[in-house]
């Protein structure tokens, strides 16, 4: 059985030339003209695209007794309307959990996956074991990255000695630690301020997480992943503070990826001072949505190249969720959507006005992350031997964003009323059209575990670099006998 | 009785004329030509400056069951020398222990004072009881300013909420908070893995708190006081990766104040990699000594403004004392001396190379803390009414720093072999003659504790700003009923 | 004749405390405690502050064959209604006219000013008499600081071959080389492509000197400055860009100060867009006024020191003056009025807002000023001997500025509508009283030419260090043959 | 007739891979493991990389009367040693003349290389036919870069004007501006009060251009490129300062590229100040060599992306030309070789080191600036359809850099005995095999002049963004009538 796109012009992240595309077996196995197939799909005026790659999703996520709206099913058929064709979650232990045995839940949410994924561990704690299970996730299990929240004090937040003994770990398994970046002592005490003073409503989820908090958070996990001689990636970088500290830590060579959210490049704080309380509290995440300034930031990182990949932290709460959080802004679930939406507001804001190319627009959503997954060029590329995860990408077609015509499970859409222009003819995960057009065609449970190995090129040369510049012992003798 | 200072050049922070000046009991009377008094100190040749203040030494500072080796007496003894006149000590009241305890521990050390000083309350544990403290130690104490350790994890060191807490009650308070910037937990991993690799010398003190360590703590400290509303002093700030912390703040209209250290605009790490393990242990505080780019980054903070003042950190160990050290670095007591040659070797290393004008050098040794610790005038002045601290200085006197002519107590210098040009003819403390050229005079016990308001001019501008900019409530009706 | 103001609180650029101020002969002789003469002035619930110096004004200026509409008389009057007591005006010379020539003009003008001012020369073109004069103008005419236009291509402008040749004359003669900072080149080319598109409007006069374009003529002075040796002084600092390379300077070590516009500090580029050209108009000046983003950087700068002076650029032209740009907004006159409102509008935005304290609002209107031109402490000080230059400043005192009741000779008004709260109670020029309230007494004439002694301490130590860092030949033996 | 290289590792700027690579009529035509052709290149053990790109040549460029010692046969016979396999030379009119003249000469020139090569055209001067011939060498003649010198003032340099309108007319016409920036007016000052002073030795080459000379010109013309909208490249970067203004620029979201050198990754000042007048002397280019400070700036710079190539400049002079100098450091002819280094210096100071990653040395030596140029694929990368321009390299062949062994017409190399690991194999020039080893069979006259098309997709997406935030006219009733 082979599937033909033709007739498209294909772009990847250094590429825009006219070919076909011949996919079997859920592979390419072929790429030039005038190619033939048993099934073909029509690409005319159409870029052939790999598809999205999310790295940055929660489905299902457990919270105060239930979960996130949009499960591995509806999440992942939201990502493949929008283009997207891999995500990437979050498992995430409680505090003291064995990695493994969270890692098993996961697992079996997972099963019901429309596309490919994979996880990033999660580190909420520290002890002997978790030190030992890291070699089995990486070695075993194929999962390459591990996230720290420097935020959700009480909670998920750890603290700077196990950061720096988590990302010490890494550098020796050749894993990539990722950071939630914002200070959770300084969040805490301020939502407790803001409490106090009576300021309850969504807005003061903003006031709780200014900016100076996020960069602080940023600069201070540079620092540490500096010390343990690891590379660095920095979820939902919102801000220029964030932005600045990993320009800074770049300029100096040390290796630090940051991903903007989709959210946080096209919406700004207004949403939160919105007169209905359900508008404001739909918006709430951390961290939350900025200003002007903060996206012009993150659009100009993107472009020159300080900031890597855009992502969606999609956790769809709905609205009877987020009500928890009326007169107490502390419980309003954190999380938007975005998973169906990030790459046509990327395309309409990002290529359509010249801020990128659509070779950056593929390089942001999907190739950058693959190569830093170290899974490229099997995910984000369009490669003869790359997965047939492909997007065909029609430039003229057009809609307003709605809650009402939308995958996710959830009852608003934080772009509700967008209009965008640029969206997939036709979305392919492994090969097999998921989407085509409005039409909606996804199989559950077609998704795979996507491995990952480590030691990407980047970490090996920063060791090699950190082992050169390691500190060397002074020779001496005739040293005193000690004071003491 | 009358004193007059006659026929020198009075050096302010900004201004540079001929007068003299008159004394009468310990006060400035007059200021201008040909005044007569009992006492003629004839200032031909010299400039006519504010003495030194030294806001950051330990005097007797207690340590593993001994003390500091300069003591109130001696250590005040070479700062006069040295043509400064008042020193500012920290009060460290063990984790725990009531402010008010400490301090009267402090209170009987500092008796034996031959020149005027003060104490900043460190701030080492937070509970209730240490929040009410505050407001006596304020209020009733004359103390303004409290120091916050982020390093010396396990002893002195607090941790980001007890940061925000104590910086919060100091807004309110109108006093000042202090910090010791280096990310304890870090340096207290890296000490351990050092130690570890068999890197037991000094040089490996310095390995163990590289600048990003410092710079880190900066920002942070940083981050809590714009939160909590407040103006930031940072101690011994030594590099440019802290310094950089400061401008950006400072760049934002953040209130921030950076204080190098004259050790570390004048000497660099190479000393931590002298053969002779004495050399490179005495010379072992925190922050280390850094490099060439570090130093020219500090002196431009003086010239430019974005760096307030110059002090010592003096806490001098004995090289029996460093000894304890002998094996295991992290155990050699951290400290150097310094207070007898601060003015001296910034006069020779800034005024004579053209880096400072003579009034710059004033502001940086005296005027400016006086200022920031809101005893200006009465220190750091040459006025009518002003405290008559005051040093005679020569511009032509000239030595060459040693151990052996030195009056610290301790056995060995710093700067030693460094030959200095400018030093005191006369130092003045109220008045009272205590140096004259190389005769000491002074008075055991003459020396009193100097009490010092809070809210200074730029803490209440601060807060009106804050109070202007604090989080609004979005004002909502129709709010839906709470999800739980 | 004696003059005391009684009763009120002295504030200047480091100090804040009661004390009545005695006055004889135009000169303080007397500062403390009940103090009577003569005449006295109410100080109660006033602050006693040296009067503002306004660095940058055109009076009379010549243009198209007429003047801008204040001359040194109404344009002084104006200054003193808002507690201004000394203005320094630009002399310019005709590209290639003798300096000395040009200086009888201005001699001529200023006559009639009711207070004191001093002069800038303009170096507008370069030949070996303009590089002799110099010394003449420095040395006889008392005037140390040469102003350089990198605008105004075609008439005023200066190239950078010429503008290295003045920097290195001003180092070697103790002056300081003041920059209009744009680029004119690039100002002309654009003006002409806008012209050209049909934009003629005034917000085209907006659109042809973008921030970018300042910030790179900043940065290129600085850099010929610096390599002349020279410290600089950069005029209507308006934006970020170049505020930034001033810092950039300043934390290298170089001496530059930047002095934004009271303009700048609280009006925005939206004026420029109003649909009534008349309003357009009467706000074109160069710089234009920029936006919010750019006055906090301006804000910021006062606070941290990083800017040092807030001017004018007081140029007032009528509406019918700027009428001659209907059609082609490169024929509007550029400039606008400022001098009365300068300090009743940086109090009311700087002061209340809690952006400045009081000690800072003396130094950026005043004291700055004075120690840069140095001319402190006859001018910028309450201190005995001084001038007695003083504003008594009421800070309940309200008003709403508008044209209808200012002293400046036009018919309108950059400010009109806006409210002030601080106002003079008194202005004294020399200890006559030359505004009380709303009342005007000045007297036409009063003002006298200040003289200015070149070779500041600022001067001196940067040429110390540069001598010390100059070149060194490197000798060499065995130096081949020439090979032509 | 085919060529295989068999059994090496295919590395190109983002993939790591083994495979075959198969060559046919000098176009890789397959690639995939066991290809056979009728000759077979053993690549076991090494690494199958584009061949390098030099971006920045001057082979046998006309000089006082001669010209420089590398003609386009020695000098690409040098690149192919290396492993470079396409050199771009820079066509230079006299000022006044003809593009299209100034072309046939480089064409004539050029008919002996032995890889290909291409063309900037340098703008030496402005006219109404300069602007008219522009359009024919773009559409033409293949050459989408004009090169701008900022310095050596009276002969090539340009003004801000001159600038302003290339830069405008390259956005027009697709084409992309290149810059020396160095300021030339301050240069030619400096150097006349150098040589005024006695200092005329080659020391005095570096003194004559520091590194705010540099970065003063790169930031000014990124402004001006900035105003015309247009991207740029600024060739030799060597400095922070100038690596300073285009960070800054990027983060602003201006597409700026920064090529660093060779020689200043490596070198550094200190040669100039040996005491052999030869061995500073053969140094001399400009900008001259900096300090280990820049170095690293330069290094991280191409770990971050914020520096985009790694070229030479190799413009070859002999002793016995640089000896023109003697007695005059301005008349040392400027250049160094490095054709034939670049590639073996970078690997082994950046690849073994850990600083770079194979990829990276990829894409910095030839990927890069094959897209910069639009050049990509058919240059710069190793896919079906590309020419075979490739370098086998053996990482474990190792040599000592000698004059005694090079390919380049000189009789020096300012890397003499540097020892460097990574060496070519086999260098193919479109499938040739013009080295093996150490054995040179390179054939004269088979490099063809490769064509490059404009509007580049950069280009396109920011003559798309300039569009859309370009001058709005304000629409206005009721303007008054004219004032004239």
């Amino acid at each position: 059985m082979s599937t033909v796109i033709k007739g498209g012009t294909i772009v990847t992240a250094d590429l825009t030339y006219k070919a076909d595309v011949k996919i079997e077996g859920g592979i390419i196995t072929e790429i030039g003209p005038d190619l033939s197939g048993e099934t073909v799909l029509d690409a005319a005026g159409c870029y052939v695209m790999p598809g999205g790659i999310d790295p940055h999703v929660h489905l299902e996520m457990p919270f105060m007794g239930t979960y996130s709206a949009d499960d591995f099913e509806s999440g992942t058929r939201a990502g493949l309307a929008g283009g997207t064709t891999m995500v990437v979650d979050f498992c995430l232990p409680d505090p003291g959990q064995s990695l493994l045995e969270a890692l098993t839940r996961w697992d079996n949410k997972s099963t019901r996956a429309n596309c490919d994924y994979s996880f990033h561990m999660a580190i909420t704690s520290w002890d002997e074991r978790i030190f030992n299970e890291m070699q089995t996730i990486v070695q075993d299990k194929g999962i390459n990255t591990f996230k720290h929240f420097m935020a959700y004090k009480g909670a998920l937040m750890v603290n700077d000695d196990e950061m720096f003994a988590s990302f010490s770990r890494c550098a020796e398994l050749g894993a990539l630690p990722l950071v939630h970046a914002e200070n959770g002592d300084v969040v805490a005490a301020m939502s407790a301020k803001l409490l106090a003073d009576g300021n309850n409503g969504p807005e003061a989820h903003a006031y709780s997480r200014p900016a100076e908090v996020e960069g602080e958070a940023t600069n201070r996990a540079i620092m540490i992943a500096d010390m343990a001689g690891v590379p660095l990636y920095v979820v939902h970088t919102s801000c220029e503070q964030s932005h600045e500290a990993i320009r800074r830590a770049r300029q100096k060579g040390m290796r630090v990826y940051g991903e903007p959210l989709i959210q946080h490049l096209t919406l700004d704080e207004s949403e939160y001072f919105d007169k209905d309380w359900d508008h404001a509290a739909r918006r709430v995440m951390s961290p939350p949505f900025r200003n002007k300034q903060h996206q012009d930031s993150l659009w100009a990182g993107l472009q020159s190249g300080s900031l890597s990949c855009v992502a969606t932290d999609h956790c769809a709460f709905t609205t009877e969720q987020k009500r928890f959080g009326v007169g107490n802004f502390t419980r309003i679930p954190n999380g938007t959507g975005g998973l169906e939406d990030r790459l046509p507001m990327l395309w309409t804001h990002g290529v359509a006005t010249g801020r990128l190319t659509m070779n950056e627009f593929v390089a942001v959503t999907s190739t950058n992350i693959a190569k830093i997954l170290n899974i490229y060029p099997k995910k984000g590329a369009i490669l003869v031997g790359a997965d047939a995860d492909i997007v065909v990408w029609d430039p003229k077609r057009s809609k307003t964003i709605s809650a009402s015509n939308q995958q996710s499970a959830i009852d608003y859409n934080v772009f509700e009323g967008k209009t965008v222009t640029g969206l997939p003819r036709f979305t392919l995960t492994r090969g097999v059209v998921a989407i085509e057009e409005s039409t909606v065609k996804t199989q559950e449970g077609h998704g795979k575990f996507v491995k990952r190995e480590p030691y990407p090129a980047v970490s090996k040369a920063l060791s090699t670099w950190k082992e050169l510049v390691s500190p060397r012992k002074v020779e001496r003798t005739g040293i005193p006998a000690s004071g003491v």
